[in-house]
């Protein structure tokens, strides 16, 4: 069962997106736009009421993206450590292996939207930062890593894993292997309880 | 003695610097920055060149006064994991405390510029991973640290630290001095020799 309509406005985010990838959201126009999907400005129109809504949809799709590639994944692994260190690993390889471009747009653009498309996102991302404090504070109470504030642990941890999209090189000295192995020996030997 | 044409181009850079901390430099035109400053834009061009020579000149002073504010007061501390330790402390402080506006834009527009300007920028960066990479590597040669791999340390400290840049915000439950002491002593122990 093919739904045109719906491949079709996908075409348009995956234009959409690459063009924003590249030159940012600003430098971009939905001239631009409608000429990568082959479309006059009014039949892009069409499609999507506003360059904002076109934003707010790729950001949607990556946040899609990021729930199916990192959370689905760990959500149900009962120990709190492992389930926080296979989340690392998938969350670097989404950065680095894939270099999604609508995480990467997520990441980059986070004080572009405005108002209620703003909230939207905010409440996705901020839902990620709760599963992680969930998990430290679980974590704390079995006793598998020190007392250390949960809040604090988490922005650490998604300080090492998400300033990997401004530097990462798929052809640097770093595979993206190496890099989630290295990242999480370092990350939670800090975590463990002082012998 | 003052130096009036040296003090007009440095209010033109402070103007410049604060309407592209607000709104980006894809959204901020010269027009904008001409009427910040009570000038014409024919009076702007006639202070700066192109609004990419603008940029680079903010990104140079912000450089100027991250190397001022950290790597000089940090630089001469002979024990490597105490050198690393306070420029730690003072890197976050320079994003949260100061919450510099022309360290933020060196940060988020790390794509903007272009080749010459680029390079100029990204080579006065990689000065600064390639002294922590160097702090750590004689860490490990002292035995204070374990033998990981330095590039890896230097790009996990400055994610901890950088990424500060996207979510923190001073009203919020962690205070800037509770926030660098909390990640010097998750990051720290991290690197402690195994007992």
């Amino acid at each position: 069962m093919s739904r045109p309509r719906d491949q079709r406005y996908h075409e348009i985010l995956e234009s959409a997106a690459r063009l924003i990838f590249q030159s940012g959201y600003e430098a971009t126009s939905m001239q631009e736009i409608a000429e990568a999907c082959g479309l006059t400005k009014a039949g892009l129109y069409h499609h999507i009421k506003t360059k904002e809504a076109l934003l707010l949809a790729i950001m949607h799709y990556g946040m899609d993206m990021f729930d199916d590639m990192v959370i689905a994944k760990v959500a149900d692994i009962v120990d709190p450590v492992a389930r926080l260190r296979e989340c690392m690993a998938r969350n670097v390889a989404l950065v680095t292996l894939d270099s999604s471009k609508e995480v990467t747009i997520i990441l980059h653009e986070h004080q572009t939207l405005t108002g209620a498309s703003r909230e939207e996102i905010n409440s996705r991302k901020k839902r990620y930062v709760r599963f992680l404090e969930a998990a430290f504070r679980e974590a704390i109470e079995r006793g598998q890593i020190r007392a250390v504030d949960p809040t604090l642990a988490a922005f650490s941890f998604l300080g090492v894993v998400l300033w990997t999209y401004k530097w990462y090189r798929a052809d640097g000295k770093l595979g993206p292997r190496q890099l989630s192995d290295g990242m999480i020996d370092l990350f939670f030997e800090g975590l463990m309880p002082r012998s």
